[in-house]
């Protein structure tokens, strides 16, 4: 009775407990950065653009943020932009460059595992007329400075390469690159935003053109960018309008956003100090890890990665089961780039890095953070140990071959569809299906039935496994996934997709 | 003596009195939306994109945000994305929809009153080949729909209008000009920054296809906009990169921002209730006005204007001279659009209604909000009645006529530059000029000799009126203000321009 009593206060402590391993995702704001985008959202409202007293304030206010920013990477603040997300930093520079080389130039360098918002941009301009290539990277997403260099011709006017990487933590070695890149006259943008608080940067020391950079990423706020921009290097506005930021970015600014960058940036000597002890606590779970499961695969390099930033690979074991059963013991982790995050595909980076797709998806990447204790650690070892162990509760599966019209039309089944609204044009849904918001799934529980049988769906078999568990912690006796979603059903089951798919389809409506 | 202690009392007070009436520029937050703000950056850092628990509250908190901005404008939630600010969302829908044209369709139909964010893409894709024409406005900066009709042809694709003018706040007809647009085929921009919180909106009932909308107008933060893209209505994202707002607008979301939004939005039938107050102060001023200068002259129009807003002239007076003149006593007006306030330039808005040059030099623009006070404009009535009796304290003018050798190599004359960084390759500063930043002039303080002459130059005249009031203030005894600036002394001087500009010329350092 006692020992059940215990168990019982244990099983409460574990329910409450939350790990957060997910830095490179987002970081949550440090007190002193709060404190001070507060002071600013409560006492600085003049906009910076203005003339009078309140507005010179504000002002003062933004252009100390850019020292600061400007110190942190070594540039002057006359060299500093800031922008609204690293993204928009990444596709102005894109975009501005290309727009001033082409038609005379029209080659850009990069590599296969950069950041969505350069592939896409890439991808975008290619329509537009400019010849992208990409630089192949070795097995631990290494770019050869040497191989780089034979890619490099006449046509070629700008190099793009991220620092280090989001997914698997590989760093770059952009001095050498920036410095090819120069003897053949060409530019360099270096997506700096992974790195920033994580290991030294050094712009004007290493002599890049471009470098972009986000708040977010080390304990400032989400919603503003910086990018740098090397005094004389070509770049005209991405966005038009006012005379902002010296006339190179239009739109009021974000101030209490751009405050909290520069606090955050004056923190970046504290936090490459704390890195140390960071290295040691992933160093602690890579051992844990290999105990448990001897045969995990780590991509991510031993030198030059990285310190908090660990993708790792379980065979045979769906990342989408892990990452589910992870959120339900409190445990945040994630697949790959929150960029990418709800695409359910393969990641770009994990197959450039030669993997195959089912290695890519059996792949989780766990980033550590300023926060992040022995004791988390050794809480998410137990929590995998348990897993591997047939400890934790696991949800049903069924597979694509199994879901047939004695599924389908039982009526003791009811099917639950959480594809993002965005997605669900891309297939119909099975038939008979009730579609619900993922994000807001906790808004429909009160009219999902509990005396059925919940098969629950999505795209790729990745969100429905979370929101299965979900379900299983909210009560719910009988819940079963579909694994590989939908895509997997129409491409083994084609006949009954054909036959059925999209008929009475219900919208479900939260309750507000 | 007690007569002089009570005047004495008073300078204080009226010293210390701040009376913000350029609400047009931007708003403060607003408690609540301040709190809202707080509390998601305390408690909500999980990624909205991502999967798990925290990232899954991130997402709900905007979607949530999301219905009270469609609730605020009669949208539905789906058509809403957020953005960075209005600007970006005006470059969005103009380029993309261009791209999507172009080159089977090549004219937008627009009006010569709108934001630069508006003016300055078009300007851009002008470059890139689409026509623009721009559809003039009367004396009131009302576009006539039947003129507007005229106009569209087989080419035309976008009709791009605000909704209320920022400047003198006119209203336009957006339903009567979206009705002809729709029987043509033409699709509708509606830039309805200036317009939300102020008059009622109803993008549905309207039939606009976009509509693009800023939180820092309305009480909420600035840097976070949203636009309203109707459902059907083509569109590309702008800016390219991760699946963020249904794959319509990469970059991790400002999530404490868009929160802040939402919160705004929800306010709005309380601020619309407000209006019939704020009507009521701005007929008091325009009251005032007339009888301190029987001779003033309001451009707003009196029906289908903005409740808030005035724009006035005043024969014979510069605009830099009032609103330093209304600085020094704590008042916050501008001369016009905060987005082209460093240009030293006659507004585009006030030409296009017919304004001479000097005019548009002569008004300056006042905009009321929720906080204004009647004791706030009977204090700035007696500022302005003070003033136009002379009983203000003037700081001294030269005119560039007068500039010549005697005070320019005069020893007893220090002369300070305060052209921002971006404007300072237009003209080469004065000789022995010393160059200061406009917007941290405190910090420069120590440094300017207390026993010379200083004479303020800048571009046109308008910034460096602003800093000898306030070097005037802060106990300089002799200080005068170059009228027309650098661009008015090579005009009128080009003789000493060429012989001496740019010669000996200082950069002088903050204090840190």
């Amino acid at each position: 009775m006692e020992i059940q009593k215990l168990e019982f206060l244990k099983h409460l402590l574990r329910c409450k407990r939350h790990v957060y391993l997910d830095h490179n995702a987002t970081t949550s704001v440090s007190g002193q950065v709060r404190r001070q985008m507060n002071h600013v959202l409560k006492y600085c409202y003049g906009n910076p653009s203005s003339l009078y007293g309140i507005a010179r304030k504000s002002a003062e206010i933004m252009e100390e943020a850019r020292r600061h920013v400007a110190d942190a990477i070594h540039a002057e603040p006359a060299e500093i932009h800031f922008t609204g997300c690293a993204t928009e930093s990444n596709n102005a520079v894109l975009k501005s460059v290309s727009n001033y080389f082409y038609p005379k130039k029209k080659k850009i360098i990069s590599t296969p595992i950069e950041h969505p918002s350069v592939m896409n941009t890439l991808e975008f301009l290619k329509k537009q007329g400019i010849v992208v290539e990409y630089c192949p990277v070795d097995r631990q997403g290494r770019v050869l400075p040497a191989e780089l260099e034979k890619m490099i011709d006449a046509e070629t006017f700008l190099v793009c390469c991220m620092l280090a990487n989001n997914e698997i933590g590989t760093i770059q070695d952009i001095p050498a690159i920036a410095k090819i890149a120069r003897q053949h006259g060409v530019l360099v943008l270096a997506d700096c935003v992974q790195a920033l608080g994580k290991i030294p940067i050094d712009v004007h020391g290493w002599g890049v053109d471009y470098a972009s950079f986000s708040a977010h990423k080390l304990y400032g706020p989400k919603g503003v960018g910086a990018l740098y921009v090397k005094q004389g290097s070509p770049f005209a506005p991405f966005m038009h309008g006012g005379h902002q930021e010296s006339g190179m970015r239009a739109g009021t600014e974000s101030l209490h956003n751009i405050a909290g960058f520069g606090a955050a940036c004056q923190d970046v000597d504290k936090l490459l100090a704390h890195t140390e002890q960071i290295r040691v606590l992933k160093r602690q779970l890579i051992r844990g890890l290999k105990e448990i499961r001897p045969d995990c695969l780590i991509h991510s390099p031993e030198a030059d990665c990285l310190p908090n930033t660990l993708s790792v690979a379980f065979p045979h074991v769906e990342q989408a089961e892990l990452l589910a059963m992870l959120d339900h013991h409190g445990i945040a982790v994630s697949a790959g780039s929150a960029c990418s995050a709800q695409e359910d595909k393969p990641s770009r980076t994990l197959k450039a890095i030669g993997l195959s797709d089912q290695a890519a998806q059996e792949t989780i990447r766990v980033s550590l953070g300023c926060g992040t204790s022995a004791r988390d650690i050794r809480y998410a070892l137990k929590v995998f140990r348990d897993h591997f162990a047939g400890r934790t509760r696991f949800v049903n599966m069924i597979t694509p071959a199994q879901l047939d019209e004695t599924i389908l039309f039982d009526e003791q089944v009811y099917i639950l569809d959480v594809r993002p609204h965005s997605l669900r044009g891309k297939y119909k849904g099975l038939p008979n299906a009730h579609e619900a918001s993922f994000v807001a799934l906790e808004k429909y529980l009160p009219q999902l039935p509990q005396d059925k049988h919940i098969l629950v769906a999505c795209q790729g078999g990745g969100l429905s496994y979370i929101a299965a568990y979900y379900l299983k912690s909210k009560g719910f006796g009988r819940v079963s996934n579909l694994r590989g979603g939908l895509a997997g059903w129409k491409e083994r089951r084609p006949d009954l997709y054909q036959k059925y798919a999209g008929q009475n389809v219900t919208i479900l409506k939260p309750a507000r």
